[in-house]
């Protein structure tokens, strides 16, 4: 029933080779101001994508001064950057109804809407979640049909495919049974595009598995994904739990942006303390040191995937456009993972599937409801 | 303004010096049943217990017959045990309300009910959390001015202490503001007595750290607790994000039972997935194979830190009395562990100092409503 992702886990591949799109130049637009770092660590991910990835370009949202000074430095963006001037900048504290009103001008809202207006793919910022999230309702529209929007983000996993997509993580603190239903379907046909799942296993997080658990919305959930799985052509394994996030039960795991965001860094402050003590574990003395010399290779591969950074980038799901979130403190690495897959969504055209998927669900929900 | 916790970290041991139950035997309470790997696994950690430690002594409550055999070849609870014959058991599938009415006579009710009679100091059981918490509050009953009790575990952290304890992690769904307080109060107290920190500071859980974030009783408790940290001697750090729970920044980390589940489970999810993913690793190659064992002991103490097993017991707080709930999949160790917990809790006076503190909490909220 299920096939092996064609490419390596983790990201969007499967689908490139037989989109109409593949090989083709993707333009990522990016906010380079927002983020914990400044533009310097943007610019120098963007440029660490581009060594690798002959078909990206980029255009730059920020100050041009310093923007042409930190490109200039770089050979690997030569000829593929256009810097398009912003004075302004969200801050992290900025509240999203505030920017909404007065966020013209500003780096974040002129990313989005270089993809609105066509001349980029896809947009990537590190900043402000709300903020961001606001700007993109605004200017790309929502998808007809959905309600609220959605950020999936990809989780390590026991997989065949090695990730498993959890959303809502932080768009919308409510959900009500119709949303969830939304996130389902948006969560599988991300899945079914990015890893070649035919019929992607969603699972609801509750804190329980059985029936009577939980919320009285998950209760209508649970019956409402109970009957439009199979004509919406996904597995619905009920409800889920924490600790099943991680494992090779499910592709797709639903919640409310509260709780999802929550287990999201939950598991990533685990997953830090964990890599900190493993650390300390191995500089505890002169035995575990030339342990770790030994174990060097096996290390760097579990801490590839492990690595949060590795794995940055939140999606929008439900906009008319592609809007990647990345980490607010994002390193070069943070934003290479987050440019890298913002270039794969752009290249699998994931953008008009999802609207295809969306508009026909909205159809059978009409009939449902 | 904080003292270092006078033994080891992880459990609550700083004031049994200074109690005057120090030394005296601790009675626990045991529901044998309910557990996955069932009574088996539930005596082999009391017997690991008690040959660690002279001063306890067991009521098992369970089959007579089972009991009699398993107990019989363990020469470590030789004298220290009574077993109480209880032929029923309530499954992981019962309901709560089920349980209280026709519960009567399982081994879960009659190991409450020791705790109760004042036979046993403290009760420990692996069963259905639901039910055990419904038949907590059904024979102990709530103390004065709690209105919902909660369960509170302890996680590994970054603080001197090693530990944190969260809280509500399942007892009940719902939590308004004044529900959120109760739990700021009794998490205080629980790191007060168990860690000897005279003011702990607790952060309470949300999605982001400015004051505009979250759900609306979010925001009340916000403000409940500015108000009610400085006469109620705890400091109040604000909202924290999931991943602080393993920081250094608060000792007390306070939610609402359904988001502390998933947060919890998420991370314990995370742990295993790395512990695994370690364990291949190592298993990789020859050399990394020689690597841990180079490393054998490092790793050991790291893989004791993390191993969710040696952190196993959540507390019921609020009750006349104290009920351990051990994860129903326990093992020995696990099991051992809860017991060690209970045990602690029973020799340090906790029940009524607990109880001393949330009756001059519950008359001063009573001034502020």
């Amino acid at each position: 029933m299920r096939r092996k992702p064609i490419r390596k886990p983790h990201r969007m591949t499967s689908t490139i080779e037989n989109s109409e799109s593949a090989g083709k130049r993707i333009i990522v637009s990016i906010d380079t101001m927002g983020g914990d770092r400044g533009p310097a660590a943007v610019v120098a991910g963007c440029s660490r994508f581009a060594k690798k990835n002959p078909d990206v370009a980029f255009i730059l949202h920020g100050p041009k001064d310093v923007l042409s000074k930190l490109v200039g430095r770089r050979k690997s963006l030569l000829e593929r950057v256009t810097i398009q001037n912003a004075d302004g900048a969200v801050s992290m504290t900025d509240k999203p109804g505030q920017v909404m009103r007065n966020g013209k001008g500003t780096s974040m809202w002129n990313a989005i809407d270089a993809v609105k207006s066509g001349d980029a793919d896809v947009c990537v910022s590190c900043g402000n979640t709300g903020a961001l999230m606001a700007l993109s309702m605004l200017r790309l529209r929502k998808l007809p049909g959905i309600n609220r929007p959605a950020i999936a983000v990809l989780w390590p996993s026991r997989n065949a495919s090695g990730a498993n997509v959890m959303l809502d993580v932080g768009a919308d603190v409510r959900a009500d049974e119709n949303d969830l239903l939304q996130y389902a379907l948006m969560g599988a046909s991300y899945m079914r595009n990015g890893y070649d799942i035919k019929r992607p296993r969603i699972g609801l997080l509750n804190v329980g598995t059985e029936d009577n658990k939980g919320r009285p919305e998950l209760k209508a959930a649970h019956d409402l994904m109970s009957i439009n799985a199979d004509v919406s052509n996904f597995e619905y394994v009920g409800f889920v739990e924490g600790n099943d996030i991680p494992s090779d039960k499910v592709d797709v795991i639903v919640t409310d942006g509260f709780t999802g965001n929550v287990a999201l860094k939950s598991a990533e402050g685990t997953a830090k303390l964990i890599r900190e003590l493993l650390k300390e574990a191995f500089n505890h003395s002169l035995l575990s040191r030339l342990a770790a010399l030994l174990a060097y290779t096996s290390l760097r591969r579990l801490s590839g995937r492990i690595d949060p950074r590795q794995l940055n980038g939140g999606v929008f799901l439900g906009l008319n456009g592609t809007v990647v979130k990345s980490h607010g403190s994002a390193d070069a690495t943070s934003v290479a993972s987050a440019v890298q897959l913002a270039f794969q969504l752009g290249q699998s055209g994931f953008d008009e599937k999802l609207a295809a998927r969306v508009a026909s669900a909205a159809a059978l929900n009409q009939i449902d409801e």
